[in-house]
């Protein structure tokens, strides 16, 4: 390992669970810190600014798109959610692994921006779960509900560009394989190309 | 994770000194198996057929391999070395993970049979360590170091083919990093297709 901090990427199906995982995985392993992602929407009681969110006005958010600030970022019910290169950077230089949680269209930008950082994909232990859990936020008429199943399972059907998988069938259980794949992915070939040209500098 | 087991494969430069960590690993967790070799060289002293290896007949073993029955096979100083499938197979199907310690050209042929197997590469903290490794075994002459030393080099070079790349720093911290990677292995995508069919199976 060279000193720069890795880039974790978690993600998933919305309605997965994969905050409560990163969150039982934080407390078990306080060493790792989750990125602060920035919003538009307006706090609410309690958020406060760079502890839970960035927030942003949407000149702000749109003047840091429009500079390639955004690692990533999209836009759900009028508001907009990104998170910002600046902080992200500064971690991985200061040799601070930077967990991301996000949703699977914006983990498909970082991929883009960052290949080899570690992708993650949280699974259901199965579809009824899921869609109990969508069904349960209960804030939807059936029209809603059908579509966020139907995106549900768009998004499944992207695992396979994913490092590895997880499933959430218990928390604790998912956040312990969340640390098995983190220390292993310190090892994986693409973060550790530095070594191969290390080793070969004198061959 | 379905009930087959997983096919680990760890290689690296000849030298390199992979047999004594797959052994310091091996002691520590008797639950894994090594795949055990066959060749058609004489058995040494103390050594017992199908313990150290299984000892062919050069036609018994020419006849497995233009059967298919070899999954890699290589000729070294005259005599062959391989892995019979068909064992191999049936600890997989067993449930049983098993481990194939073999050299860089037998992993490339493993590679084409079974791209979903783990790949683990075992790298030397430097050049300088393996030269003295490769020269320190004394049996040959200078032009046979400087052929060794340049297949070693050339081995290093295919380290990004595999999943993970391993540095033998010390044997017990090597054996301690091939664990975690085995063990986040299990969550890799690509042995976790199934999942994803056994999930979208009601979506």
């Amino acid at each position: 390992m060279d000193d720069r901090g890795m880039l974790i990427v978690l993600s998933g199906p919305s309605g997965v669970g994969k905050g409560t995982v990163l969150k039982a995985f934080l407390k078990a392993h306080p060493q790792f810190r989750s990125s602060i992602s920035a919003t538009t929407r307006a706090p609410r009681e309690g958020e406060r600014n760079g502890v839970n969110y960035y927030f942003y006005s949407q000149e702000e958010f749109y003047q840091l798109v429009s500079e390639g600030g955004m690692l990533e970022y999209a836009i759900y019910n009028g508001n907009c959610y990104g998170t910002p290169k600046r902080f992200v950077e500064e971690a991985l230089q200061r040799g601070e692994d930077v967990i991301l949680e996000i949703e699977v269209k914006g983990a498909a930008q970082v991929r883009a921006a960052c290949p080899d950082a570690c992708f993650i994909f949280i699974i259901p232990p199965d579809f009824h779960q899921l869609a109990e859990r969508l069904r349960g936020r209960g804030t939807e008429d059936a029209e809603a509900i059908v579509k966020r199943l139907a995106a549900a399972k768009d998004e499944l059907l992207r695992a396979s560009q994913y490092d590895y998988i997880i499933v959430n069938d218990r928390v604790e259980a998912a956040a312990d394989r969340l640390y098995t794949v983190i220390e292993a992915a310190r090892y994986a070939s693409k973060n550790q190309k530095h070594l191969i040209d290390e080793v070969l500098k004198d061959a």
